[in-house]
């Protein structure tokens, strides 16, 4: 038997659907576009190219977009001034401080400045506070986990009372992810790097989240075949094969996996459309809420 | 072999020695003493009594406490003034709002109030945010949890990489608790009502947090020898032979589990005086820091 194969792209694409309809909506009744702003304050080429990525995805729907391109010598308060000013535009409804900061800049300052109707990113901490918290809800989730729940809905799992294993903690995918999956009824193992039984963990598991960035790491034999899997990782491996020189792995080693599980997201287009389509969601919600609250 | 008993009286009084000698320091130092206040805005006799204890463990140790004892029909803005003006008083450094809170007050408007520095109930969203997120800091952490570590530090677990289950998912107690183990490298389990193999869960855990107020509910038999169990359910029982007609009891059958785990924790005589002393632990924190940065 072989998985079925979640496919991210084509989700992705159905709900880019929806989301240009809203836009649309959005823009006819308001009569300006639903807005997200970037802070891109770093020479990193990688955090250009995302904000880059973003900022088309944008177009594809109808959000119109601006980058805030700051010097990688910016200073703490040049940072936090700019994002005050987006905070009191009333014409930007999403704002997005490009990680990582460069090193002078106290991330944890600047990030709690983003106006929670804004932060779309969902990396405030009084919105990660919510989202660990019953009966809180954050004004946003971020984008990975929440693109991971979108995937699991499509994959039909049942999350209450499942054995969910998160493996990772960092704080934009395994923490929030698992606390996701707390509030959807799962029972959530979180293991890492210091996890001592991580196979015994994941041969138990319902429900695998590997966000580790380790290529193929998680083996096939480690998995059951109830098991839906879905693969954060997204590594770059040399491969002469390929004209590139290299291309793209998870970190489940998937030919293998797929011949055992239930369901398992491919790498590339599993996870990673899934992500940037949950930007484009929580914008476009952004937009709706502050202009129905003005 | 019978476990070893986590002593929870024991460890609190020894804490309270130091935390005496900090608060007279503080005292001698300043010319005050370190001060907790209690919003108290309920008529629930349970309430009143939990706060008039909490201030009695102030007394001994040398922090002044007192009481806005608030009526019961008071309005949002009012919890709201009174949580303002110990905000701004210099010579409050702590601040406990106690819950619940009537129905006619917005419980997380409120908490979200009160100031950070004397956020010593740890209950703010920011901190509770800043407890899940790799690489930040509360200003506090809540009481409950920081009492089982405590107790966990004395028990001697070397908690890297041990399988931890907690059970429950409250604000107060589970979910901080999960985040506090993940911090210290455990890995994490959360179980609650919907969890389906509750007994195969605890079977594999070297750390079981009970937290579900459930009486006598975990058997020893769900527990394997090498664990360490905090018994945080506290939950009155009818009991015909005691003279007062009930007794308190945990969420452990503790007179089976003793005969089989390594430790654990007593109820009454654990958790809960853990907790109230490490109430006191954040209140001298909080003076300190207060007057530090003034």
């Amino acid at each position: 038997m072989t998985a079925r194969i979640l496919d991210g792209n084509a989700l992705a694409q159905r709900l880019q659907i929806e989301l240009a309809e809203k836009a649309a909506q959005f823009t006819a009744q308001f009569g300006h576009p639903p807005k997200l702003s970037a802070v891109l304050a770093s020479d990193d080429p990688a955090s250009a190219q995302y904000v880059r990525m973003k900022r088309r995805d944008c177009k594809k729907v109808g959000i119109i977009s601006e980058t805030f391109e700051m010097d990688a010598s910016s200073t703490q308060e040049q940072v936090e001034e700019t994002i005050a000013s987006l905070n009191d535009d009333p014409r930007v409804h999403g704002i997005l401080v490009q990680l990582p900061l460069p090193p002078q800049i106290d991330e944890e300052r600047a990030l709690q400045l983003v106006a929670l109707p804004k932060d779309v990113d969902g990396f405030h901490p009084i919105n990660i506070g919510k989202l660990a918290m019953k009966g809180r809800e954050p004004s946003f989730a971020p984008a990975t986990p929440s693109g991971c729940m979108e995937l699991l809905k499509e994959a039909g799992v049942n999350l209450s009372g499942a054995n969910a294993v998160v493996l990772g903690r960092s704080n934009i995918v395994g923490l929030p992810m698992a606390m996701m999956l707390v509030k959807a009824n799962a029972t959530v193992t979180i293991c890492h790097s210091r996890t001592q039984d991580l196979t015994a963990q994941l041969r138990r598991a319902d429900v695998v989240i590997a966000a580790i960035g380790r290529p193929n790491f998680v083996q096939a034999d480690w998995l059951n075949e109830k098991a839906v899997v879905i693969d954060v990782g997204t590594n770059r491996i040399d491969d002469p094969s390929d004209k590139r020189g290299y291309r793209w792995v998870g970190d489940v080693d998937f030919e293998a996996a797929v011949k055992v599980v239930r369901a398992i997201s491919k790498v590339p287009g599993g996870v990673g459309p899934m992500t940037r389509t949950m930007l484009l969601v929580n914008t476009i919600r952004a937009a709706w809420r502050q202009a129905e609250n003005a």
